[in-house]
This record gives structure tokens, C-alpha cells and sequence, in this order.
């Protein structure tokens, strides 16, 4: 078997070094990995290729073992090439197999955002106050959409602590003409009543419809629980996370203090300690839809989602992985 | 009738141009003043001492008009007056009775918040990790007298958006040896399962139980309510405001952007405006009790203490005013 | 012992006979007919007089045995002319004293209503959508009052069924001004989320705070819990009932079915038949506030309310009757 | 491409004017017209046969843009059609496949609701006292399956305003020998307690679950969510929306005013307004489950019922239409 | 300072020893002890004779430092003797005033069980399914009184483990004729649909409403909740815990493990523990209403009771104790 | 067609004969028993084949009419045989179709229970406090592949009224080294605040998602959400069950008195009868989610996994049997 295309090392080491961000980008270029790989393979015989795509796929996995996207865009390949593997016995008609499932699903992500905007918008309406929390470039194509489409709406912004991610929402908005309103996180409960819809992002979601997002969602969504004001998310397929299905829980990641407070000032502090996770967990029945590039779902309906754009549930092939 | 003595108009521009500061401070100056008044009367008959009370007490309520310490300090000290004036006819004993009522008050007021610490105290538990929102006097003195007591208890505190008042919290409980945890407000959902108890201070409480507290206070009631965690209010009764029993609603005081976001960047951000109310309202049904220095009660007593320390409710001779 | 004064005899009968309508105005007028028996009492001796009150409250009690108001008004002159007989000892004094305290009762009952009007008043605020149900004058006079402060207020009513009286709610609203929309009483949970605070009257209070009023309301009021929205009860103190805290439940009248439909129509449908029952019960836990002529109140302090003005609780004495 | 035939025209003007009334009826007329298409083209060739039941299926759509059987009956045809058209190359076979499709939904649909009676009764149980809302079909044929079975059973029903379809469900129940209770729509919570279950009707089902109905119907479910009572959804497929899964809301209509009160009456009454919506939506959190023809399922598959009968979601083809 | 009576030394043993139980009992055996005291006595001036019953006071007080009912007795006592002090000034008089008062106290207490039998069973309606827990002499007296009134109920009640006191409480219902239905604990949920009331006992009421009662009444109370049912609690006033309102929690023992599993059983488990409380903490916002002697109130108006029959809270010269 | 060979009667005798027990057992003999008839088959034209299997499998169906596992067994050899027929003709390829399907169905039976360890134990994090009722092979397989994975957890069970399975839970527990603390079932809401996850098997699941368990099990699912505490459910999927697609309820069993009460005590107590239901019902609400050798899935996605692993819901084929 052969080496790996350099160009493959290459992708692969951006992504665990962090040069390539976002959950779209990252999957869009490891699938790319796989495809260079179909491109540039020697293999003479099926079982070869078979091999050089897994090993492929391995490494890449390797990269970034808590993302959610990366499995998911490698998965998506693997599985509809095992597939064509039953029928085809051509070396050549794999590479192109390879090479299309991978232009398709790259395709179909860099179409997700916009898809995700124009189907959410279709859920707002002319005159309403919609709430976020963070950043979420989902939730902003929504909001654009429906503003695009000549109706008043107005947004209320959490600033979202601790890096005031917030304050890009609101300026990108206002930009675009629309009225912005910018609390701290911990008011929301006192302005939700004119709130018509809370809608935020999603870093995973999980098989059993939980939603992993910025600190402070599930209190927001809790908030707007208690409310009776319709709570949704924005977030491409690749979010959903078929790990979970097998049990696994998604890592919630700590950062530094120092985003908090400074360490100077901390410092000042006897038996001060901070903690500063970026992510919480908001569970099933505070969210009321999900919006996707496929349409929307209830959040129950993320398992459906995972069996069949991911393939993981309905068989173990993809175990031996 | 003679002029009110230099001194009450002094404290009555005092308070008035906030220099004094502090519910607790404010209601004692305040009395201080009515018994200035009665030291310093040249009233001939009780008529003449009546009307120079109620002037300087009219004079006094004017001050401050949203403060809810005021006016009780003053209704506590005028309706003992007032039933004593029926029996008593002689004007130095009618000052006697100023005077002593008015220490009474004032010494009352002062040992508030160290009772409430000893009663709040009784309710912590050797190993209990406690939350707590904002800065207050009553609850640090609750988890003071817990701590001095030899109980190993751990804090968590939020930083208290926009203006940071859980660090002041966190560097007073952490300097007597206190472990404390500091998050960002909207983390507090994330951490509640491992709270034993949420313990957090008013700025008002209101006929029908409603505390009026920091901004942020209601979320965090919201979500110890979820977890089925218990929430305390730490108050002096003099928080207690009568006057909702009437049907006013306490003003809830909206404070400078500035506070949220420096003018200058803000000025960068267009279409974009603040919102920075202060306080917030926590409904009594997220409330388990209320400590005052009067001891234990249900967030639906208030009514009753309200009647009883203020006696707004069983008469309308205060009307008369 | 004398005959009771004709006029007396003809006040019961009329109470009886449903000549008299309206929880205050039953009330008023079996206090005057006590009223009339001391006036026109010619005992002798203290026993005499007693015995003779005691006779006519006891036919008077008779007249309407499921209404609220009316013992309520009877034990109120009863209890403190037994307190005053503790020390007084002339016949003509004790006639004074249920003279001046039925007086006091029937003014104070009579401005009940306007008082209520006023405190309620102050929670309405400027913009504000209120929702009420059936047709009630407490109910009216605080939106009224409110309305006459220059709040721009618009009101949502539903129909009432089956007797329509939503109809003169909607008629004497608008015809001040005010912008009324009616609907069927099942749209109130499509509508409620624009609204801003439920106002609804009372027929009885119980000991524990439920709410006794036109069949609906406590669906209406499930309604508001869900979406938040304050639900405030308008009711004079003459309707909270201390036999309940003596264990007895309110009866719930069950009228005629020609109301809901006609009996021509409904003898044509085989094996249909008609429930109506008047009234329901609203839990005090769906119950933020009650608005009475004495203050604002939580539902929970209704024990007080029955304790304070009607002594039932607090003494035995008046079981004696 | 030749012009459609004179009696698809004539089924697209029948539909547009009310003519076909009835969700299940409508679908299966508009499925007719597809059949009447095939039977009567004369394409030569594929590529025209499918022109002219695409353009009929446009023409069709267009007759009730807010119905949401007729796009589910014509998604029916087509998606299968499409995929024969994939393997199938002569007219002839298309023409056959149209036709046996059309007959298959036809069939499905008119049996739809006896299943859903069969199926449902099954839930049933002796002695169950079954409350229900307006008047559905499906919940008559589950009624009276359970009834014809044996099961002693009483039915609650409200009279449903403002039209009082409930009395023609009294009626048709009653007729058969049911004992049937008739009460005002706001008393349903006054008797929920006596109620072992609620079952109502649909007009569209969404793709997260939420149910569409007859105004009224969310409080019901909402009052049955409180006393723990079951609520039940009977409803054929052909009523699950497929369009929301795209993030379109269901239009809910507002009706005339004189449903409400008469013109005549209303123009007495100054600066009052009416509100008439038809429909409300009752959240899938509160209904228990839903009766489809093809067997009983959680509110949450409703996403997976849409996917597997009308295909939108796992595919765009039907797009392009 | 004479020395205690012999008597009042061995009331103070037997009730350490255990010797005298039952909350009603042990409260009015020390209140005995007082008059005894009194009886005894042969103080010369008063403050002797205030200073021997303050003493016979703590040596009751710390015979059973948990129990609820005895300070409340000797509170009751107490603080008549210290009001009757400020007017009385012959040791005689206040020898009558102990004695009248723990006459009354007695009288009182010994009526408590069938007053509150009295009260509950006007809340008992004809066919009324109760459910009971454990074994309480309120309960029992609320059903019998019901029943002996002609009431045809039913009764549920548990086994209540590890006792199985359930027993006692079906034993004796039965007797008299009334149906009851044991069940186990746990399957309470699963019957709560057909029960119309929840009735239990108390051991001790909090200030804020809570209700400390055998384990398992707080789940109860929560399947009651859940299902709307009404949680009611009979209990003596001398059960209201006036500490709690100083901060006390109520100690709730924990018991041998042998009640639950034998010893021998026990040994043969590795690494297996018991844990055995005897009590849980039911919450104010599961109990309806609390049936005392004095009449039915809210949780919340605990407090209430506290204040009026054994005045901690309103004074502070009880702490001088 | 020939009569069925000895053996498969005998199993399904030892299937109605109880002399088979647990839901795995049951399902695996009867699927062994139609892998028997198909190699003993002299079949010599497939419908003759068809028809010996659909004999076979309707005794077998027989056997425990209220049995799960059974039919999901057999269906899904069933379907996929039926399956099968459309595109083979040849009877020896149907009898290697059943006997490599059945064997497939045996296997992954074995093994369910193994994956759910492994599954399970991926959600369970080292110093978890774990509580579980009565005994489930399911739940062992977690708990004991957690704790071999090096987890340091606790572990709380109920005793499980009235048959202590709990001590089985208790003991198998404990004897590989896991603290184990037991407790009376009511004593649940007592502790569940020191717990981290409740988990519990399942006797069966039906299609929305609702749980059948040992009685009890509801009652703890309402705690454990009551507290926000997460509640998972182990259950193998054959444990699903189809029928209740089609409306039918799962029969709950209901025991013999002496379980409960020695028959002996029972008749000493006068007009006292037990009721013992073996299970209860959770619904899905209050389950988190589902742990399934499939791997987890939300309760409402129960109907995907009938509908995918045993083909009731898209097919009617099935209802020929």
C-alpha cells in the first residue's frame, strides 16, 4: 500500500493545529483529504484503495477527536463507498464514487447555511422581536433572510459573557439596517415577555435531541421555557453527533480564567478560584424545532436525522472501522 | 408653629443628594432626624408638636421618593406616636415617646443584619456549597457566622454583570478563608446540581412576596426552582414595602450603557442600543423563605410583617398624612 | 322577649326571595336590618337586647344560607357588639354600638368597590392589555379608573357562556372609550400571549385562597400560569368566607341546561344531556395578587383577611349563635 | 403538449369553490383528476406524458394554496411516479403506474378512517368516560368502534362555540345509544377530573408534532396536561403538513364576526371589536399521542410519517416541481 | 429557691425515658408538671416564684431537645404567666394564672383530635376515595367522623414500610365498615387517578409551611401534585415548630437497619449498607390546606399559628429563657 | 402440508408452561423453534413451505398472548422471509433464508444485553451516585462494566416491594466490590438529590414511547424529574412492542394478595383487600432516553425502532398471518 498524498498530511495537521476552524470548514476539508486521496491513488486492485481511503480517514479522525462535523463528513463518505463496493468491482468506479460523494457533501455544507436561512426565515414573521444569545452564523442567515424579505423585525442580544461574542451579533446586524438591543446575559428573563422567539446555534446536538451550545442557552432556553415563547435552534446536519447514540457524551471544554478575570486581579483574591466552561447542555423538551439544511425537525427527530445522513445507527459495518 | 431644626433639613439634603447611602443607613438617619425634632420642640401643646412631627416627616419622605426604607423608618416611629397620643397629654411625654421609639429603631435596625446572620446560619450545613448573586451585607453575614461556626462550607458566586459586584463577594468570603467559585452568571445552570442551597439578598420585597433584587436574580430563582434546589432571600424587614400593598409597583431603576459597553465603542455600533435595568423581579413562588432578623418566613408572610412592623394595612389613619 | 320589627321580617323575606341582588348589597342590607332591631328595641335589660339581635341575625342567616357576603356582615356588627358587652352595661349604650358599627360597615362596604378601582388602578400601567372574563364591578372600576388616569389601555373579554355577560362587560367598556375585543371564552390561550395582565371578580374566597367565580375562570387562569401573564382577583373582604376555614367547601350552583341550549332543541337529541354549574375553582396557586379595599394581598393571606375583620378563627365565641 | 381534459378543469374549479369539502374528500378528488390525466393523454413519448401531470398537479395546487390533504394526495402520485419513470420507459407503463397509484391513495384514504376507528378503539376501555371537542370523524368512528364492541362508555362534549359543531357530535353519538353530557367549552376543567380521556380531531399535524384544530382545542389539552388526563390525536395522514417541514407556518383562518354575535347587536356596542380565528395550536408536549390509519405513534413522529408517506424530506426532486 | 417537687423530676424522667409518647400526650404531661409547680409552690414574693417555674421550664424543656410538641406547651404556659406578670402582683394570682392556663392548654390539646375530625370531614364528600399513609390519629378521626356521618367512602392506604403502619390504619377502618384497599408504598402513582383526596398526619410543621411527616409522604404528596389530586394534612396546632422560624431545621431521625432487612440477612451482603430515615420533608407548594384545631389554613399561613398560639416571633422576651 | 415437527410443539409448550422465563429466552426458543420446522421442512413447493413456517409461528404466538419479546421474534423472521419470497423460488433457498435469519436473531438476542454494557457505561462517569429499582440484567450490565472500566461509583437501590428483588440487585452488587446503600422504595425523593443518574430496565416499550416497568418505577421517573436528576432506561429492543402501534395496551399483570400480607393476617383484618399490580407505567416525558443494544435513542424514537427492526408500522403484509 502507499504512502499518503503529502497534501493529505498536510490538511490533516491544519486541522489538529487549529488553522482551519468552524465546524463546516473542518469537515469540507477533510472530506477534500479523502477526495485528493481517490485523485492521486495508484491502487491497482479494490482492497487497496479500500485500504489507502480507511487509512486516510483514520488519520484524519485522529485530528480532532472532540469535533462533531470532522466524523461526520468522513462517515458520509465511508459509508456510501462501502456501499458502492458491493456492486462495483473497478478500481476507477470507486475513485469517481469517492470523488463525488465528496464534491456532494461539500457542496451540500457550503449550501447548509444558507438553506438553514432561507428555510427559518420562513418562521418569522413581519414585527417580531427575536432574541439570540452568542454568535451563530445560522441564526444570523436566518435573521438577514427574514430581513431581506421586507420584514420589521427587531433583535434582542445577550452580550455573552465572558468574550462578548454578543457584540459581533450586534454589530453585523445593525449594519444591515436592523434594530439591535443589547442586555447583559443575566436579563433575559426580564425582557423575554416581549420577546417573540428566542433562536440560537448549535455546536452538537446529541441522539437524544439534547443541544450543546455556548454557555448561558440552556438558561436562556429555560427562560423562554417558563415563557411560552417558541425556542429554536439553527444548526447544520454535520452538528448532530452520532457518537452519542453509542453512548458517548459530548466533551464540554474549560478555558482559561483569564477570560473571566484578569490574573493580576485574581491574584489579589485569597481563595478565589474561577470556573469558565464554554459550553452547556439544553435539553430536549426546553427546544421547540430544529431548523436544518434538510428542513425542520423536532429535537426528538435528531436521531432520524443521524441513521440516515450518517449512517451509524443501522448498522456496524462502519465499526471496523 | 416654629421652623424644623438646621440639623433635619441637613440630613434631608443628605439623603436626598445620595450621600448617604445604604437601605439600613438611610432609615436610621431618617428617624435620627424625627428625634432631633422631638429634643429640640418648643411645642406648648401636643397639637403644636403633632404638626412639627409630621412636617419634618413629610419633608423627609420627599427625599427619596422610590427608597423603601424611608418611609417604613418613618410610618414605624409616627404610628407609635399616634396610638400613644391617645392616652398621653402631656407634649414631654409625647417627645419621651418619640425618642425612645426612635432609638428603639435605630438599635433594632442596626443588629439586623448581625440576627439574620445568626437565624441564616442555623439553616447552613456542615459541607453545604452555597450560591449566591450580586453583594450583600445580610447574606455575607448568613455565610459568615456559618463559616465561624466551624461548618466546611465552599461559595459560588456569580461576577454580577455589568458591574462586577460577586467580585467584592468573592474577595470578602475568600480573605476569612472561605473557598469560593467565581462564574459568569449565566454558567449558574450549568453548576446548580452541585448547589446545596442558593442564598441571595433584596432590594425590596413586596404585599405579595415578590423580591426586587439585582438583575439576574429572578434566572438564578428560575433555576433552582428547575433543580429543585433551595432558594433563600436574606432581608431586614425594613425591605418590606408597604406601600405595594396599595398597588404601587416598585420602580425598577434603568441605569447608563456605559456600564454594558464603553460610549466610544458603542458609538461604532449602529442601529445598536442598550438596555441596562438594575433590578429584577423574582416571583414568591421560586422563593422557599425569607430571612429576617424577626426570625423565618414563608415569602407569603410578608403581608403580615408588612402589617405588623408597619401597619399600613389594619388602618387608614396613616392616610392622613 | 319582643317581636322583631316587621321591617326586619320584610328585609329576610326579601333577601330570600332574590328581591335583592349583589354580594355588597345583600350584605348592606341585613346589617341594616340589625340595624333597625337596635333602634327599635325596647329591652329593658343587656340579656334582652342580646337575645334579640342574636334572634335576627339568626333568621337573617337563614334567608340565604350559600351566600358569602351575608354572614359576613352579621358577624362583623355580632363580634364587636360581644366585645363591647365585656364593659359596657347600659342597654341604650349597646344599642349605640351596633347602631354606629353597622354604620360603619354599610360605608365602608359601599366605597369598597371605588377603593378597589383605586389600588388596581396603580398596577395598570400605560399600553397595557388586560383580559377579564364575565362581568364583574371590580373588575370595572379598577380598568375604569385606570382608563380616567389617561392610560392608553386597550381590553380582550370573552363572550361568557352560556349567559353572554361578556357582552356588558365589552358594552360598558367601550362605551367609555376604551377599545374592547371579544372573543369565544376557548380563544383566550390563542390570545393570551398578547396580553398583558388577567383581571377577573370574585364570588367567594376560601380560607386557602381559591378563587370561587364564573365557570371558566380557572381555565383562564391555567392559561395565564402557562404564559406567565399576572392574573389578579378584584374582590371586596365581604367575600372571603371563614366557614370554609371551619371545613365547609363552597356550594358550586348548578342552573338550568335551557340556558346552554333550548329544551326544544335538546328534546329532539336522544341520550344528550346538559351540565352547568355556575361556577369553578381557580387553586391559589394560579393567583398572583387579590385586589381588595384593604390592600393588595397574596392569595395565601385570605386566612388573615377572614381572622382580621370577621374573628371567626380566632375565638369561639361567635359558635355560640 | 396537449390541453389537460375538460373534467380536471373541472375538478380544479369544483375544489376551488367549496364545492369538495372535506380534507379526505379533497385529496382524493385531486387524486382522481391525476388518474383522469393518465387515462386520457395521448403522449408518444415520456418526457410529454410527465408535462402534462406535472402541469395538472400545478393546476391543482393552486386551486387551495392553504389545504393541506390536496398537496399530500398529489406529492403521493408524483413521488411515486418519478421513481417508476427512473426504470419505466414506455408511456403505457407510466400511464399504468399513475393509474394504480391514484387507486391505491384512493382506497387508502377512504378506509382511512375506519382504521383509525378500529385502531383506536382498541384504547378504549369499559367504562371510560371519553371527552371531545367539535366534531371529527375519526373521533366519531373511534367512539362508536368501541361502542359497537360492547365497551359502556360516556361521551363529554363541549358545545364548541361559535358554531356549535359539538351538538351535532351529541347528536350522532346519542343517536346510537351513548350517553352524552353536553357542557359549555369553559367548563372543561371544572369536570376534567371525572374524565379518563380526551380525544379530538386534526386539521393539519406540523412536522415537530403540533396540532392544528378547532379553536379551543389547546386549552382542552392544556387542562388535560394538568389533571394527568390522556390526550389523543385522531388523525389520517394525509393531514400531517409536509410544508412546515420547510418552515412554513399553517395559515390559520379568522372568520366573520357574526359567527360570534349578530351584526345587528354588535353595531350597538361602541369601540368593540371582534376576534374570530377558527383554529389554535396545541403543542405536541401535551398530546399523548396521535391515531393514524397506519397505527398509533408519539406527536414526534410525525417528522418520520412525512418523510415515509410524502417524501419531501429525504429528497429534493419534488422541488423542481 | 425550693427544690422542684418529686413529681414534676419524675414527669421529666418518663418523658426522656420515653415512657410517655405521643406529641399531644408528652405536651400535656409537661404542661401538668407546670401547674403541679404552681400547685406547689411556696414562694413568698413573685419573682421567686417565676424563677421555680422558669427552672421546672428548661428541666422539661431538655428532657426531649427534638420533640416539637413539648416547648410549644411550656411556651404556652410561659408566656401567659409573663403577660399576666406586668398587671398581677400577688404570688397567688399568679399561681391561678399557671394553673388556668395549663388547664386550658390540657383541655385544649385533648379536644384537638376530634375538633380536627370535626372540621376535616365537611371536606369529605359521599364517595369520596381517600388515600392515607402511615397511621395517624387526625386522619383516622377526619375518615370515622365522615363515615359515622352516613359518608359512603372508600379508603386507599399503604403498607408504609419499613412498619408497615399501614396495617394499623386498615385494621381500624375496617372494623367500623369502611372498604380499604392496602396497596405498597410505591404503587401509589398507579392508583392516584381514582383517589378524590390525599389525607396525611403530621409530625412537625416549619415556619415556611413544610410538612415533616413519616418517609414516603413527600412522594405522595408529589404523585398528587402531578395528578391534581388534593394533598390535605391534619394536624394539632401544638405541631407547628415556632424554632423553625429561628433558623432550626427539624431533626429527622434515622433508624436501624434492622426494620428493614434482618441483621443476619444483612451480613450475608457484601458492601451492601441500609439507610433508614423515618421522616421526609413534604414542601408547602404540594399541600392544599392544613386542618387544625383552630380551623383550615394554607401551608403558608403556618406562621401565622406560630405567632398567635405560642408568640416567639412577635417578642423576644421568651429568648430570655 | 405436514404436520409440524414434535419439537416445535414442545417448545411451545414450555412457553405457555412458564417452564422458559426472562424476555430474551422467551424470544430466542421461539425463533429457534421456526429455524426447527425449516429444517425439517419436506416441503416441496415453496407455498407449502410458507405455510408449515406461518403455522409454526401462529402456535407459537399463542403461547403467551401478552408476552413482547415473542412476536418481535417471530415477526422478524417473518418479515424477511416473506421478503425473501418475492425474488426466490427455490424452497431449500427459504429454508437457508430462515434458519441464517433466525440464527442472526439468536446472536444479536445473546448479545443485546453485553452492548448495552458497554453502551451504557460510556454515560456513566467516574464518582457517579447511581440509583436503580428492583432487578434488571440490562442495568447490571451497565453498573458492572462501569465499575470493571475503573468507574468509582455507588450505587442506590430500592428493597423493591413486595417481592425484595432489590436484595438480588443489592447483593449481585455488592459482591463485586460496589458500595451499595438500600433503601424503602418511599424513601426515593428522600436521597434523589445526592443521586446522578436513576437507571432502570424495562419489561416493554411501547410505540410512544411509554415504559412498562416494576410497579414503582413511575414514581421514581416523577422524582427523578421533579430533582432534574437524568433517568435512563436499559432495554433490549425486542422489548418494544408493536402491537400498541395498532392501539392495543399492554396488559398489566396484577398479583396474588399474599405477596403483600400472609392470607392468614389478611383475615384477621375486617373488609381490608389488597390490590398488587405487578407494573406501572412511566411515560416518556419523564425518560431521557433509551439504552438499547442499537445503541441510545430518545423514548419517542421507540416507533423507529418497531418500525425498523420488526416492520410492523409500513406494512400491512403482516396482518395476513
Amino acid at each position: 500500500m502507499e504512502a499518503l498524498p503529502k497534501k493529505v498530511i498536510e490538511i490533516a495537521q491544519d486541522i489538529n493545529k487549529m488553522k482551519i476552524r468552524g465546524a463546516g470548514k473542518i469537515a469540507q476539508v477533510a472530506v477534500e483529504a479523502l477526495k485528493v486521496v481517490a485523485e492521486s491513488s495508484n491502487a491497482a486492485v479494490t482492497e487497496d484503495f479500500m485500504a489507502e481511503i480507511k487509512l486516510a480517514a483514520k488519520i484524519l479522525l485522529q485530528t480532532r477527536p472532540t469535533a462533531v462535523s470532522l466524523p461526520n463528513g468522513i462517515r458520509y463518505v465511508l459509508w456510501r463507498l462501502m456501499q458502492a463496493k458491493k456492486t462495483i468491482e473497478e478500481v476507477e468506479d470507486l475513485k469517481t464514487c469517492v470523488i463525488n460523494v465528496a464534491d456532494q457533501f461539500i457542496k451540500n455544507s457550503k449550501v447548509a447555511i444558507q438553506k438553514i436561512g432561507e428555510i427559518g426565515a420562513r418562521r418569522v414573521k413581519d414585527g417580531d422581536v427575536i432574541l439570540t444569545h452568542c454568535h451563530s452564523s445560522a441564526v444570523i442567515a436566518v435573521i438577514k433572510t427574514a430581513w431581506n424579505q421586507g420584514k420589521k423585525i427587531c433583535v434582542n442580544c445577550t452580550e455573552t459573557r465572558p468574550l462578548f461574542q454578543g457584540r459581533i451579533t450586534a454589530r453585523t446586524l445593525g449594519q444591515v439596517g436592523i434594530p439591535v438591543t443589547m442586555i447583559v446575559d443575566s436579563a433575559t428573563r426580564h425582557f423575554i415577555n416581549k420577546v417573540d422567539k428566542v433562536i440560537v446555534g448549535a455546536d452538537a446536538i446529541t441522539a437524544n435531541g439534547a443541544v450543546v451550545n455556548k454557555i448561558g442557552t440552556s438558561m436562556i432556553a429555560l427562560v423562554a421555557h417558563e415563557a411560552r415563547t417558541p425556542f429554536f435552534v439553527a444548526a447544520e446536519t454535520y452538528k448532530f453527533s452520532p457518537e452519542t447514540m453509542m453512548g458517548d457524551s459530548i466533551v464540554l471544554e474549560e478555558r482559561d480564567s483569564s477570560e473571566i478575570i484578569s490574573s493580576k486581579l485574581l491574584k489579589t483574591m485569597k481563595n478565589v478560584f474561577i470556573r469558565n466552561p464554554s459550553f452547556d447542555v439544553t435539553p430536549a423538551e426546553y427546544v421547540n424545532l430544529i431548523i436544518t439544511e434538510k428542513g425542520i425537525i423536532p429535537p426528538q427527530g435528531a436521531v432520524s436525522i443521524i441513521q440516515q445522513e450518517y449512517q451509524w445507527f443501522i448498522s456496524n459495518e462502519m465499526d471496523t472501522l
